[in-house]
């Protein structure tokens, strides 16, 4: 079991192509825009050299982004860690105590995601990523 | 101008020994450990495949990152890319209107930094880093 990279940052923001422009425009950065209709999030990923900036905007005004940005504002989210084998992650994880928010589910794009409580992570937010090769 | 990729993620901790074991002993990467006496700074820098985790913590109870901590709890402080010219992503950005916090000035292991305020990056703190090659 091993972690491959940092798969991306995940940054809450209001308007997600109002807060992509200083990463493309000022930054130079490629972007994509992507609706998750499912999850009810427009999202921005900007193309930061091997790692992603992922820029949610809630579409729901009860989801969990815009909820965080009512209570801490706009800003970093969440650091989304690739690993080579997500169960084995998962299960290293609880047998030190870790909580893990849900089982693996899929996310997005042939991936299986879940997160680590931030509150077991010093108030950071980790998610794991694993890419189906498939 | 452009950037070459993300430097390293920036989260302030209580305790970097202590919240560097989910990145080391559960997950795997490579930690190294470095006192910077002038900012009064314990930083443990976590090898995230390319990428690297800065853990912050303060030695100065009146330090940012003690402040960061009392205002809003430990968690992601700051996001650094590395580019290949500070001055002219610099002027870009305030031909642009962005406020940078102070002219690029000496960081560690011989590298040129600045900070873009994050009332202008969606309360981001953007690090921009600058690596010499002499």
């Amino acid at each position: 079991m091993k972690v491959i990279k940092i798969d991306h940052i995940g940054i809450a923001v209001k308007s997600a192509l109002d807060a992509s422009k200083i990463y493309t425009k000022s930054l130079g950065m490629h972007a994509d825009e992507e609706i998750l209709e499912g999850k009810k999030l427009k999202v921005v990923m900007i193309d930061a050299g091997g790692t992603r900036i992922e820029l949610l905007e809630d579409l729901d005004s009860q989801g969990t982004i815009s909820k965080f940005i009512e209570k801490r504002g706009e800003g970093l989210n969440h650091l989304a860690f690739e690993v080579d084998d997500i169960y084995e992650t998962v299960k290293q994880l609880k047998n030190e105590g870790y909580r893990v928010t849900s089982d693996p589910s899929q996310g997005v794009n042939n991936t299986i995601v879940t997160f680590v409580h931030p509150k077991d992570a010093n108030g950071v937010m980790i998610e794991l990523v694993e890419r189906r090769k498939d």
